[in-house]
């Protein structure tokens, strides 16, 4: 069953051919010769008033080589993640915690809207309307595309916790391999800027002819100071107040605000009192409360959804009900087919399993068969949880590279190149990352009851090619051709393909299952 | 209505999903921290016969990030563009004049036929035939597809000025990022030959030890200056010509003028008695007639071809009327789909816009949905005329670069990176071209009577995003959220969110109105 | 006819738009600056036990504009090259020689099953099965995916000599421009890790304050030497033995096997008494005999299989004929259809030509259209022969590079770039190898009876402008352009157009046709 839905995977990548592909920037000459890969954490934080954003340097060579950049951003109660875009496409995780986030489609009509009757006879006279509002939850992933607005808020009392990869490598971004983010709002370097700096600082020493570059650093770096003595480093905040005046048809109060002058709050702010936002009114009521049973309901989300069409649809803007007939025909090209476009889909440990084994462990997969618009972002990802002294067996990335984050407990990992050398080989625990090269080899045990991880693939059909166990490469080999490969006996060869029944995921040995034989995973 | 027609293309967009990358390189790292663009002009010109090329150095640095180059041809009256081919993508827009234009596409018939007695008496026995001849006017987009080769010529006596987009960072470029011109005839060297040498002196000087390249470096000088004192620079120019004499059949005399040698009339020459192409009489009868009451014709071009297809399409070569049946339908894989592809499309002022406010001005795109052969070259193009004081509210490409040419008078424009730094606060005149890398925000308030641009965009489904105004990413977010986000209160976010009821182009203030007031758009 | 076939591939091109972009990495600035092209022989070789691979520097400029690497295997009788898989995609030319190969598709299921009862009395108690097994033949092109294992097998007397053309700057390759094998197995290293040195060693005289870089070096040479000593070089051989184990569920006699501990076999290895695959029992039969014929046989293998299908078919796997129907329309989305798409075609000379003038020679390509899953890989092939003193008119491909290697005789090739200047003027002799670079123009003309050779080019629908003969560019321009592109007079300009009447080929003239008029092409 799980062969099938892998094979499944890769026959639409030969059926659609063209759309298989990766369409992604290669790196550098030499960036990808890794003679050590590291499990890593973040090496730097940002605190803000509501929150903390973590950075992994991207010019580390591992996430160079896999031209990607890992960030971590935690939310308070009632914190509010500052609208922002990205130069390139965006995979979230939630690692931890509920709460609501919205993305910008330009273009595309505001279907959320207020009724008639003030809520709060607070005096409203305006009724406010805006685009799609979603709730995530733990275990989501959430995907960005390139150039599109995002915001977060945490509802709940448990800190929020996103991993977010940046696909700085796919065609969608135009610019340089340098992540960045543009932020709406406040007075905030954005998050990768310092690495930039560190760039050009190690540039110099490598190259110090190049005398244009220190004056534009220089520049750079007096821009900065004076940008953060007075201005805003928001996107608004380089505008003249004359522009902004006659854009906004503001007074220069609010434009002060918008240019995020003399403020210290950061990219994650406090909200008082909460936000109040139009939403269904049953999930907003049903999510406080089921916020601390998640971890053991089965059940998907989205399954409940698909139950309540009617209601929920309904709830959307009125100008989609004059369309409802044409949106049943996916290629009407009117607005409401991408505006309506699913972004997130469950595939933490609640969720119903791809690749499943009780003594074993899970793994549940996203990729743009589940998820449409992955097939824009060019990105999928897994979510894998092994048992103790389970084994994910060797294997590589076919057409991707992988960033491994562990959630939870710990493992062994071993990862080995194209020279047979061992260029990882330890642990990787809770909170830190490790890139796996596309085609290197890596096989992983776990050391915890139960070790979790996401893994961020840069292909939206990522397939792996499993080494050992039923299905496997040496299994679909010709006995013959086993036996003269390695040199064996053909008893030999037949123990090589056939002697572990299982796929993916290897149960512990009967010695090792006491220890762990009571955890559930 | 101009909302939908954004949303449109972007509902393509994820429609077709994997239609809609940019397919493009990505720029080198760091090539796009860029802390200060520049409004530039071109600083290379070199004279021909019959007019003129000018060039902008491909290696600054803001054309780098965006990876295009930028040249403007003027051909005199009579003047023939000789034929050339490029390494990458190319789109022209006609600044000023009309003439014809052809391209050679391998494989497709000759679709225009002499008729079989001879036209001007001049004794001709043989009938030409040759593909098809295309007439463009000002304000046209021309499309020339990688490596295919493209001639253009001035019939009247107004000059043509073509602006021309190189995209070397297209897919469809295989070399690296240098944009080459083969011309096909002459002793020119090609316009963007003195950049390369350029750029190798440069590269000299950083990183001094690199002795075979110097090699190679003086070797190609000795090269070049031997080729100019007798050979040729053209493709032709380096065969032996033996080789060249067997191809052709012709006489040694014949391959000498084939070669270039010992002739310096340049890339543009002058036509003695003008050229006479086979072309349907009507329209050359009335171009000579139109071309000075252009400026004020509203009726596009096209839609008076649609008129008359029935003629027009009879005059084509005879083999198609055998087929005319299959050709209907688009997909036969016949010759004649790709033969008869239309590449060009008219965008200037007096074409119907696509965006229309009376008071501030216009503006016409022109996207693979508009002119189907963009999608293989993967760009796109915008025409914009601003009223004095009118301003082009603050927004940014989503996903392309931008090269803003300005046609006529001045505005003023203002730049801001992710960092909140004004990369450019400046004026943008006449002839001046400034690039606004993907994501980089922009607004624009005119200071002329009319400012004219034409912005080349290196995405075919070009998307902004808009900040202000009706339907702008600001007034899409929920109130709450951009109460929170600009530490406004909810009245102040109101204002913010509903003040300027424009979507992309402001007219100007009611004090601003009187000096400009009877100036017509 | 020829002309059609040329027509009808761009025709897709433009209908198929997006489809036919090159989807390849391009070089690196100035890569391409290339004032010298060399036709060059492989500057290494590795010895095996049962045979050799030659490599050509990959980074050699030629090699590193086009961004690919090649390389030669010759296996003697009973030689298998050991499964291994590559950060690339391969398309490999048969020069010599048939045999078998296989391919290990992830998630195919095992479609070749061995009968019941024991095939040789060797008291074989476990039916094996694989995945489909192939024959090829001279002048086999096989299309190998980015990651797929891939292994082949000579099973006859004449060695066979494989070419094998990596394409490192496809999109499917997302590690850097280094061509890498994966080794299932063997202590040998891959055969381009040591170009990987060199340029290490080069980078570090250019630039030797880079420290990082060394220590890795160093760490890395120790590495290799460590390795070397015990170890092997496979991808197994990093791995801890308990891995392996438990992986395997094998005895640690067997994992040193599978890490190739202290043998020195190489890639390629000899069986002893040769290898025993299932295969359909009338192709088996049918080869060794044909083996010496298939010089004049004049018929495709591949006609052959088609008037057989039923029969092939019914001995493929049995889980197949289950699911026959739904088989047959091609977009269900089920493994069959991945597992068993074609993988090779015969271009060599004894298959039916797409371009033929029996005075001249002969040319087959090969395109996505022909092979489907080029058009995963972006490659395409072509196979030509011309006889003594025939000509390729100059030409240029218009949306590739081209890999010139020669496999019998020799020719005297011309290639100009775009300043006129000749990067090369020599001959291309029987097992050397050319690089021509998209747009620049080439010519060949024979030297000898037959000269024959193979191009590969990196794209699946790789086109040629012709600048010579009927329906070439100069032909397809009008008259007027031509006479005043190149200062001629008109009946000057009408020789040019109209006085050589071939297309590809050009026959040699009578006075040269004497020496050679009794060879058959």
């Amino acid at each position: 069953m799980s062969t099938k839905l892998l094979a499944l995977s890769l026959s639409f990548c030969f059926l659609l051919l063209g759309g298989c592909f990766a369409l992604r920037e290669q790196s550098q000459q030499n960036e990808c010769q890794l003679e050590r890969l590291d499990a890593l954490e973040p090496d730097n934080r940002i605190e803000s008033e509501g929150g903390l954003i973590e950075t992994w340097n991207p010019n580390n060579r591992q996430f160079r080589c896999a031209r990607v950049a890992l960030s971590r951003a935690t939310l308070q109660r009632n914190a509010l993640r500052r609208p922002y875009y990205s130069n390139a496409p965006q995979e979230i995780y939630i690692q931890q915690g509920n709460g609501y986030f919205g993305m910008v489609f330009p273009g595309c009509p505001e279907t959320f809207e207020e009724p008639q009757q003030s809520e709060q006879g607070e005096g409203r006279r305006y009724r406010d309307s805006h685009q799609k509002v979603n709730r995530f939850r733990q275990g989501d992933i959430i995907a960005v595309p390139t150039g599109i607005v995002f915001w977060m808020y945490n509802d709940q009392d448990i800190p929020v916790i996103a991993i977010s990869l940046t696909d700085t490598g796919s065609s969608n971004n135009q610019l340089d391999q340098m992540p960045r983010r543009f932020y709406l709002a406040g007075n905030q370097e954005q998050e990768f800027l310092r690495y930039q700096h560190q760039q050009g600082v190690k540039e110099e020493q490598d190259n110090d002819g190049n005398q244009e570059q220190e004056f534009l650093r220089y520049q750079h770096r007096q821009g900065v100071k004076e940008e953060q003595d007075n201005d805003g480093n928001n996107i608004f905040s380089g505008f003249n107040r004359d522009f902004l005046e006659d854009a906004f048809n503001v007074n220069r109060h609010i434009v002060d605000r918008l240019q995020g002058r003399n403020e210290e709050r950061g990219a994650i702010v406090k909200v008082k009192g909460g936000l109040s936002i139009i939403t269904p009114p049953e999930r907003q009521a049903r999510h406080p409360r089921g916020s601390r049973q998640e971890e053991d309901e089965d059940e998907d989300e989205d399954e409940k959804e698909e139950r309540q069409p009617s209601h929920h649809k309904s709830r959307r803007g009125e100008d989609e009900d004059d369309k409802g007939e044409s949106r049943r025909h996916g290629d009407n090209g009117l607005e409401e087919t991408v505006c309506t476009a699913k972004l997130r889909l469950n595939i933490g440990s609640s969720s119903s399993p791809d690749i499943y084994n009780p003594q074993a462990g899970r793994i549940k997969t996203v990729t743009s068969l589940d998820l449409p618009v992955l097939r824009w972002l060019k990105l999928s990802a897994e979510h894998g949880s092994l048992r103790k002294n389970a084994m994910f067996v060797p294997h590589y990335n076919l057409n991707a590279n992988s960033v491994l984050y562990a959630l939870k407990g710990r493992a062994r990992l071993q990862v080995v190149n194209c020279n047979g050398n061992t260029v990882f080989d330890g642990e990787l625990e809770a909170g830190r990352a490790l890139t796996v090269p596309q085609n290197y080899v890596v096989a992983a045990k776990s050391l915890s009851d139960r070790f979790t991880y996401v893994a961020f693939k840069t292909n939206d059909r990522a397939g792996i090619a499993r080494l050992a166990g039923t299905s496997s490469v040496i299994n679909d080999l010709p006995l013959d051709v086993v036996a003269a490969t390695f040199n064996l006996e053909r008893n030999e060869a037949r123990q090589l393909k056939f002697n572990n029944p299982s796929r993916f995921l290897v149960p512990p040995r009967e010695s090792e299952k006491i220890s762990s034989s009571t955890t559930r995973v």
